[in-house]
């Protein structure tokens, strides 16, 4: 508590941030009123125009201030190839590497039954419907590109059941040894599957 | 990058945060926007109000919505001890002891001639001014109160000269062991101050 409400009630909002702890929350605050009035004045306008303007792409589930986003408009990608990410920043990952032209849907998380998460909580409907469009949308191949975490994996496992009723063919991207690394410091379980993923 | 003008604009306003990178930042975008858009304009409000409301107390340095804080206003306290803090969340660690009951000074930062911070970015000269005011505002004894890293004990070296020429008490919170630990496990200089200062 300070000697000022309106820093008390900044200091609970900034907890509500994900990983901000009480310590961290007066840090923030104390340093944008003592520091930079500026950037919180600008992080103030800019949360309030992401909230006004971002929604979901209507074909692809990402954030967008579209109805439809850049990426599902583009003509040069090939609409046959369907890639399943988690959140947006797994989907700039894939798409900083330039090794992929299709395009993509974004769940917007993960099934986490431990965290609460269930089927209604991502995109799972809006995915079935997506990959049961007739042509021109037509998908002919479906990547799994979900974490290679256990819940990542559980996800990537319900999708190809839910799929099993659409004629998609349904692709997992490779596990195996990341590229620059040595063996000797691999974990036991990634060489296990990229010698049974051996081409 | 994201398929959102706006979604970009907040990530780089969340980076201005002390702490934040661009990994965390996109984490917290992506939250709000998915999982909790009442958080994001509650924020977005306390920030406004909080750079709109909040100033120093023109006794104590403090941050306040007053012209004088509710603690320098308080006639309960006794305005003859002055006890001088880096930041209000150290003024809060002493005001929760409940062992104290005169007033603060709060310099808001301490001198880190590393980081450029020197004498004209703390308030040493509101200090100096505070503590040669004439009776009823007599100051009979400054305690400093700045941390026990080297940059705290340089401060609280910088304002004992400053104030030699004033006719005050200069004390320091004496150094020692923490109440509830094992010699054995406390730190050697900690052991060594605590057996110069014993009592
Ligand atoms: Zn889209
Ligand atoms: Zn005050």
């Amino acid at each position: 508590m300070s000697q000022a409400q309106s820093l008390d009630a900044l200091v609970r909002a900034l907890q509500r941030l994900p990983g901000v702890g009480v310590k961290s929350a007066s840090r923030m605050a104390f340093h944008l009123l003592q520091h930079d009035r500026d950037a919180a004045l600008q992080l103030a306008q800019a949360l309030q125009q992401a909230v006004q303007g971002v929604r979901h792409c209507a074909l692809c589930n990402t954030f967008t201030e579209d109805e439809i986003c850049p990426t599902c408009l583009d003509p040069q990608r090939d609409a046959g190839q369907l890639c399943v990410v988690e959140t947006p920043a797994d989907q700039a990952a894939l798409e900083r590497t330039g090794a992929y032209r299709g395009l993509y849907f974004v769940l917007m998380g993960r099934l986490s039954p431990l965290d609460g998460v269930g089927a209604h909580d991502i995109a799972l409907r809006r995915l079935f419907e997506r990959v049961a469009q007739p042509p021109p949308h037509e998908v002919r191949e479906l990547i799994l590109a979900t974490n290679f975490t256990a819940e990542g994996e559980a996800t990537a496992h319900v999708i190809t059941q839910l799929l099993k009723t659409l004629q998609v063919k349904v692709t997992r991207l490779a596990r195996g040894v990341p590229i620059g690394s040595e063996l000797e410091y691999v974990d036991l379980g990634t060489i296990a599957h990229a010698l049974a993923d051996r081409r």
